[in-house]
């Protein structure tokens, strides 16, 4: 079938039809009934639900059936270090920030340091180590709760998870790995390996209690596949299977269709959390791609597009307040709101986040430690 | 290529021709050359060399080179518990304490609770450290210097091997274990990583140690092609390649032809080292295969045929003294020893060594604790 669009763990690109994702791998929408159900702990609901960034799941009423019966979940989602953490990392954190404090659960935080080192040629482990030490800093500046927020590194931890992922590894042929993940002959055999290391996070805590625990994943779309494989073998071996909740794709600084989504590896699509204030701006004008006209006075007569407008793109994943986005996307459809001044906006929300985000992850410098499991 | 035998390390069976398998590993024999080189550090000579018991090798001039220059080695070797252990595994055992008593050298012993786990449908890894810890009694017992006797655990010892294990996984691919091991598409993913966890403690030393330290390997002849496999690898990754020494297997009870080397999991072909002299008496008597005539006449008349003698195979294994070997194969074949006397020589011989073992292994249970390595 061809497509318009790619979505694996390796790669999102393409004018993504999320219907057509749902569809595709088996997950449901998050619809107005459930949305309703999850308000009903958490009194208000997430922007980024009330905006439909977050607008997939799997057996979500499930674990809300178990949250109601008085069984708590936790929470597992992660970050596999390989570079800089950007603004597009940061969407499902603020999000998994939000339901530790409304639930009042446990994160697992995994940083399989393993991962990208095996996926791309020339990443180093010393590499991915820095970058896990880099990347857990922008974790904690978040927010996290640190008594209730612990720290998952592969190789650090692997005396608790090699154990049981073997016992994944062994429910998984390699023509189910093949078939799940498009590994060919030619795929190195710790890549196939892999996905078991990310399954264990999903029950581990179970294993740890030495009872079930029910678990929710939010994640970015493309890494559902690795709980699709896996969720079925979690319950084999005795333990529920993960719940997910599935968001959707930060695009590129230059869109959704010539860049994909927001990667690390290439400068000019992404805003790094360290980035300098000056060189915010300077991306933001530079590449951010537009949905204005060709003139100034084009623009005022015809208006702006802000559906394919990357800075109008970003702003609702960014901009908590609903009336002030719909004010802009307004003004930048009819012509009242220029593309420089749209840029401007963003430029100052990103600038105002980043300008305190970087001054907790200074902080956090001296709390890594303390967020890293210990309990074993 | 029909062949008469296999070696695998999943299964080993048929009439095996050792100087073919030299042929197609591509090892070397161990000559009288290197037999002399190797006495002028021991003084004596092994009888298991001297009866070209360890018969093959790679490497092992070079080793030697290396230890005349100062540069000494360290001896690893290992065993994946899933049953008891058998004399058959002792074999191997028995030479590497040797060479670590006149080598005064390191011995680095893994015991991968997860291979055979992996590899058995039905074994549990509840079952593999029940294992773990009956199989470590059975090393100690043999007696191997405390002080120079480090065990590996593979799931105790993630946080130090899967770290490196990743860096061997990296550089194989699907393709090139499927060649080696002879995988399927069917075959589980762990099986199809495990083969990088063995490779580890053949450099893990020199991490260790921040230096390059050169590695012998001894071990039964199946196990060859792990590193065949990973040997390159391991020097990509900038260590030595190990040297190794193959040894011979020892037949199961009823000989080579009809079953193969001496198997755990059949109890019909092997001495467990926890054998009651009972039942070894009965055994030996019920199974051992006989290079005997139909009666006692024909017996004394023609003589007895020592080289089929699954008995008098197992003494060459067991029986230190040349000179009682020799008087014995000669009685056999000239008809003066008749196989129930063989056999009894046989039972008397392991009964006498198994007293001594067992008591040595119910010893050992205070010491497990203190040969698992522990610097780290």
């Amino acid at each position: 079938m061809k497509k318009d669009f790619i979505v694996t763990p390796w790669e999102v690109k393409g004018n993504i039809d999320y219907d057509k994702l749902i569809k595709e791998f088996g997950t449901e929408k998050i619809d107005d009934k459930t949305l309703n159900r999850i308000k009903k702990h958490t009194r208000d609901i997430h922007y980024m639900l009330r905006r439909n960034i977050f607008f997939s799941h799997r057996d979500l009423n499930w674990l809300l059936d178990e949250y109601e019966k008085g069984n708590k979940f936790f929470l597992y989602t992660g970050r596999a270090p390989s570079g800089p953490v950007h603004i597009g990392h940061l969407v499902p954190w603020i999000f998994t920030k939000w339901l530790q404090e409304k639930f009042n659960v446990e994160l697992w935080f995994q940083l399989p340091d393993e991962e990208k080192f095996l996926f791309k040629e020339n990443l180093t482990m010393k590499d991915t180590e820095k970058w896990t030490y880099e990347n857990a800093l922008d974790v904690i500046a978040l927010g996290f709760d640190r008594r209730k927020t612990h720290f998952l590194i592969d190789t650090r931890h692997a005396n608790l998870m090699y154990k049981e992922a073997v016992k994944v590894a062994k429910k998984l042929t390699f023509s189910s790995a093949k078939a799940a993940f498009g590994f060919t002959n030619e795929t190195n055999i710790g890549q196939i390996f892999y996905t078991a290391m990310q399954a264990v996070p999903a029950f581990l805590p179970s294993v740890l209690a030495g009872k079930k625990i029910p678990c929710l994943i939010p994640l970015g779309f493309d890494q559902d596949v690795h709980f699709r494989y896996t969720r079925s073998v979690i319950s084999k071996l005795g333990y529920y299977k993960p719940a997910i909740m599935h968001c959707r794709f930060l695009p590129g600084l230059q869109g959704m269709e010539k860049q994909g989504k927001m990667s690390a590896s290439n400068e000019q699509t992404a805003i790094y959390t360290t980035d300098s204030k000056e060189n915010v701006e300077f991306k933001i004008k530079k590449y951010a791609f537009s949905g204005g006209r060709e003139t100034i006075k084009e623009h005022r007569e015809k208006g702006g597009n802000p559906d394919i407008d990357v800075s109008y793109q970003w702003l609702t994943f960014l901009e908590e307040d609903d009336k002030k986005l719909e004010k802009i996307y307004n003004n930048y459809k009819n012509g009242s709101l220029l593309t420089s001044e749209l840029k401007q906006i963003l430029i100052e929300k990103l600038n105002k986040f980043l300008k305190e985000h970087q001054r907790k992850r200074e902080l956090a410098k001296k709390q890594v430690e303390r967020y890293i499991y210990k309990g074993f």
